[in-house]
């Protein structure tokens, strides 16, 4: 793909209006902030109020994969044809400040807009649940069948594309003010990590099936 | 307060839809979920679309602070009056079924629901920017003066009142069905921890300013 190709789509709601030198238009940006998320916020219109969501979410290539019950009010919106807002947020530090004002967090954030198509081809409605599940965990969804056809029927798939997009970067040591630094207030950033503890077996497996590799290995790692 | 005061509100968007015994109704849930928080999600309609910003967030007893530049579109558009939707959501561990349907996470979910109130009176604003900063660390604000006139005009601060509000939690094992458990496919539950690391100082410092403990006995910690 040629280099504009790759570059994100700039439009009145995805151009910063603070901080612009913070903002990122390279797609690989916002393809690795999605790949090392866990969690987005899907934002919709419901009943003529906003609705935020906390959903798991796949990606395959320049699709953003979201699914749910038939009953989730902002995916039954999704199906159709309500806007979304999706956020993929990451925390890397706090930005602590020797004033109150410039007290801020490092991170790293996309939020995709656009119209989600609903998923109705049964190999992509699997194609779209098995890249949720390895977001959770690489290589799950390989040791996993798909699912019934009852289940199927019971989930919501939504295909929203990444094409509308903003990318938003924050990272450094906070931005005092020159006088700030005249006063022995200290300043500086304070990381958070996220990392992997031990597999809990579930208590409802008959014998005694060995925790595979894909999940043992993640025990004491990062998040990504 | 009486236990009825204590209780949070039923309405038609706080009324689970699904999984209803994941809901929890006493405000000591919903506080406690906020607590331990520290970014939350905000949804507005802004501009006839769903927007969704991550913020940071202050409690002070049954109102949230919320705050940002004047140039930030949703808090422009509460200041203005717009119904807000935010969710407060923490990951604790992957739920990792022996089917892909039944994958899943274990959270505590806060949404609140409600048009905030602009705040104008001065040492409101201060109180709703000391509690974000000692949201994220506990005891900072106590070390820093108020913003200036200047940082106040720059910015919006909003009070959200905790009225109508859902609290849900998920813990456990998996949800597998009976038949999913004939076949040795391992299902469980992986934890994921938060923990907090070695602060850096500001290099803009221009004395050697010694890490105060409140940053300094963070190091090693768990989020909360």
């Amino acid at each position: 793909m040629d280099e504009a190709a790759r570059s994100l789509s700039a439009t009145g709601r995805t151009r910063l209006r603070r901080f612009p030198e913070r903002g990122r238009t390279d797609r690989a940006d916002l393809e690795a902030i999605l790949d090392d998320g866990l969690m987005c916020f899907v934002g919709a219109v419901v009943e003529g109020s906003p609705r935020v969501v906390p959903m798991v979410y796949g990606r395959i290539n320049d699709t953003l994969y979201l699914h749910g019950s038939v009953a989730n009010q902002v995916l039954t919106a999704a199906r159709d044809g309500a806007e979304l807002c999706v956020s993929v947020t990451d925390v890397d530090e706090l930005v602590l400040a020797n004033s109150l004002f410039h007290h801020s967090v490092n991170f790293r954030s996309a939020m995709i807009y656009g119209r989600g198509r609903l998923v109705t081809d049964q190999r992509e409605q699997v194609a779209g649940l098995r890249a949720a599940a390895d977001q959770l965990v690489p290589g799950r969804s390989a040791t996993l069948d798909a699912p019934t056809r009852k289940q199927l029927a019971a989930t919501i798939v939504i295909a929203l594309p990444l094409e509308e997009a903003s990318v938003k970067v924050r990272q450094g040591p906070p931005n005092g003010e020159a006088g700030d630094y005249d006063r022995p207030i200290w300043a500086g950033v304070l990381p958070l990590t996220q990392t992997w503890g031990e597999p809990l077996s579930d208590p409802k497996l008959r014998t005694a099936t060995a925790i595979p590799d894909h999940v043992a290995d993640m025990a004491g790692r990062p998040l990504r």
